[in-house]
């Protein structure tokens, strides 16, 4: 039995894909991250590092919405997110996974959090130094996809591809958004087509992509 | 059969870790980072970031260097790098594994490239800022390691540990070195004493620790 401590639209968002797509049994719990409920007593000890999210595994808890998605993935085989032990793909899944994690997500909480960089707001030079590194990643994820696509594997979608597109999303607000770059619209445009992210949408409430 | 591109003491090191802790069979590439060789044409068709390392795998690239640590310790589960799957340890390990791959190497890629924020130096706040959330990340792994310790898994080793140490070793010219924190270094000790480390250290020409 699966326990996500989320918070909508945030990085737990993958995760709540992945659970929507397994079709397993999970429960929701709300982090109001508005009150910063992230940082009080109770959800410190599931989450030291006062993170969105944290899901409960059999009492469990775990962090790390990149490592909870391949969590997921190993444990439900038959959704197919991840390929199998011993294939090519699995290793580039590994790949673009780690790359998306720590080249991306880690960039997104410097460019969200000024505070991280010890700054209220970000001086100019820094923020376009933020900006480029990102818009780097949609350059290298497009020569990618428009050599290998559409999806991140090739012909199959996968989980690394819910990743990609909740992370192309946090750029919609974002001088150059991802949907700029073809071949990364087109594929957020198959990921936001499915039944998991439709669902996902009504249940945590999101309207504006 | 595994091709390692590598530089001496960069993120190739924790592969080449996994690669003698295995026992494979593998041949060195070094990629001359002095004369910019991973910016070169025929490297980026290997690793189209610019990144050190590449492993060539039966004669596919793959990049990332936490995803390669995962991919070997898959591929040689006698070698014990990475718990099986389904176990609690497995997830422990992968939650770990991206935490160090996001959260510190991350970081410490903007400390030792100012360039990448736009800046040939850090400014005195920047830099103090990039030195707290590496230091905050030792004071999350010093929390883990007391409590659940001596290894990240607790009582035995695994990849995530050559993972760690590696990543401790790079902050050895900073104010405050990450062995300045008592379990983080005990786990360092065991890992230096294991002959993967000492045999590197003499492949890779190393010396300070």
């Amino acid at each position: 039995m699966y326990t996500l401590y989320y918070s909508p639209g945030t990085a737990s968002m993958v995760v709540h894909l992945a659970l929507l797509e397994i079709g397993a049994d999970y429960r929701l719990e709300l982090v109001d991250l508005k009150t910063e409920a992230q940082a009080r007593g109770d959800y410190l000890k599931l989450n030291p590092a006062g993170k969105v999210p944290t899901l409960v595994i059999d009492g469990r808890p775990v962090c790390e919405s990149a490592a909870l998605l391949t969590v997921l993935a190993e444990r439900h085989p038959e959704a197919k997110l991840i390929p199998p032990l011993g294939t090519p793909e699995r290793d580039t899944w590994l790949q673009w996974t780690v790359f998306l994690s720590n080249t991306l997500m880690s960039t997104y909480r410097l460019w969200f959090y000024p505070q991280e960089l010890g700054a209220q707001e970000h001086p100019p030079e820094i923020r376009a130094a933020l900006q480029r590194k990102i818009e780097n990643t949609w350059d290298q994820l497009e020569a990618h996809l428009s050599a290998h696509g559409p999806y991140v594997l090739g012909a199959n979608f996968s989980g690394v591809d819910l990743l990609l597109t909740m992370l192309m999303r946090w750029s919609r607000n974002m001088p150059r958004p991802a949907t700029e770059w073809p071949a990364l619209k087109q594929l957020a445009d198959r990921v936001r087509a499915r039944p998991s992210w439709k669902r996902l949408y009504e249940l945590e409430d999101l309207s504006e992509w």
